[in-house]
């Protein structure tokens, strides 16, 4: 039962943490001559991946990108990456996985073209997000890519300012106890690093072990470091002023009980992995992030679209 | 029963398929004059993981390569890694996995520097395997490295004569069905396209379903195609010229029975996949590559240096 002294958790709308960013992408899209292409290939029949497909489409169509949904047999998926990658008409390409498994499925991540991969799952993007390395030029024009899903939940955090905007950037989540429960590497643990590299001492949870993320210290160390744990959930979750879940599981929820008073709750599991009662705890609850996901989708394809015609830019200079 | 009107299995033995190699690599290796510095990570607690570094080891000592084991904390591994990518006196990397799981794993592999990967696991090498691209530059000079273990199973197929030297190269395996129980990304899936690539059709089969590698047509198509299949294991053995078997499971068995009479039989588990009886089936039987895969590894290594120095050479050109 809610104790009716304190006050109630808020609720949150993905659609409500997006607003901000789908709006300026509205008025980024209307100045472009040539409306961005983003393509989308679908090579199972997972009905999530088809709902988050035409969840995408609404969602370009609404802020004026251009959106093609490529249904492919995941045999013939690499070569049709290998043709997008090719053709200068389409400026992203992100592919609705699972495919064939985690090991195959990294492989491909890689063959998308570093310039059109919207996701941010490129080895070299992964690479500079652990490292802690935001661009990808010593001129500090071109952002690197960050991964969606990590970087929606980091926005849904500076939503709530459990980011605190009078802290120095790149250190907001100073002091800050946060479990991440999760650790793929398309989300948990990339989403553990970023949190990390932004000062945040972060356990990430898998079902084999416990690690724990923690920002380095001194100019040396800008990049977060790892150590490993032997603490149990159950000691680590009444510590965290965040808990973030990703469990694919229906059977699998958090106790109510072992959380703090006043928690912020993020569930990105497309799972429940709270209890209902969790609102009775939490002064933030939001349930799915797939929203804010897309929007950042969205930007980072914005984004290469700009980093694309830099490119254009150079080629042409060297050709004269 | 063996039928004694049939001629015997040859039981193959590693280091024989391995001796020819490990001559070469002596005779080249006794030319240089800075002998090359190879550097295994071992960052688990795995006794298999052991046995196969001391292996390494005492493979190198024979051949003249100086190894040098370093036993490393999981989590340090990857600042480990970089440090040895910027030693100039370390030649070659490899890593002892599993440290994480198939995917930090392999973003791991992504780390080590391509110029050091002796184990054939970085990206750029994996698509120009898949893809049937032999060489990483234009002047085809370097070879693009290939995956230890699978390169050792090619090279016991070339031992036996699987591989028709009658046949063009690039084709040798022309008319061949050959199974291969495991698609792991470093091992598995590699090794059947590498096998389509040279010709063979090949079953992939996993715990989930079956692919089929097979050879594309004309001059566009070079590299192999997948297909899905719906023949199940049992249907497929009695077709098949070769078997090859990496599951690593101690109850794991292929019945004799199911398999081709004079088939060749490959085990790459560190379990034995083979009844005790394939020796009254097979025309040759192997229950393990390790040799063969160490040496592979030690001539990658060796290639490695040369690849090392050449960059060198390129580079005092453009200091010039």
């Amino acid at each position: 039962m809610s104790n009716p002294s304190l006050p109630a958790c808020a609720v949150l709308d993905a659609a409500e943490v997006a607003k901000p960013f789908r709006d300026e992408l509205k008025l980024k899209v209307s100045s472009m001559i040539e409306k961005p292409l983003l393509v989308g290939f679908l090579g199972n029949d997972d009905p999530a991946a088809r709902k988050y497909a035409k969840w995408t489409a609404k969602s370009c169509a609404e802020v004026g990108i251009r959106f093609e949904l490529r249904e492919v047999p995941r045999v013939e998926l690499e070569d049709r990456i290998i043709d997008a990658n090719a053709d200068s008409s389409v400026h992203g390409i992100m592919v609705y996985y699972p495919c064939f498994g985690p090991s195959i499925d990294q492989y491909l991540q890689n063959v998308v073209a570093k310039e059109k991969d919207v996701e941010g799952l490129n080895f070299q993007f992964r690479y500079n997000m652990y490292h802690n390395i935001r661009f990808l030029d010593k001129e500090e024009k071109l952002k690197s890519t960050l991964p969606c899903t990590p970087l929606a939940v980091v926005k849904v955090l500076e939503h709530v300012a459990v980011y605190n905007p009078k802290l120095p950037f790149g250190n907001r989540l100073h002091g800050k106890h946060i479990c991440v429960i999760n650790r793929s590497e398309v989300v948990g643990r990339p989403l553990a690093a970023m949190l990390a590299n932004d000062g945040a001492k972060v356990w990430s949870v898998d079902v084999d072990n416990v690690l724990i993320f923690s920002r380095g210290v001194g100019l040396k160390h800008r990049n977060h470091k790892v150590s490993e744990s032997t603490q149990k959930l159950d000691e680590i979750l009444p510590l965290c002023d965040v808990v973030i879940s990703g469990v694919p599981s229906p059977s699998y929820k958090i106790s109510t009980a072992s959380l703090k008073e006043g928690v912020v709750a993020i569930n990105f599991s497309s799972a429940e992995n709270f209890e209902a009662s969790v609102v009775e705890r939490a002064s933030f609850y939001i349930g799915s992030v797939g929203k804010v996901t897309v929007a950042m989708l969205e930007r980072n394809l914005v984004r290469s679209v700009e980093y694309q015609l830099e490119q254009r830019t150079i080629a042409s200079k060297v050709d004269k």
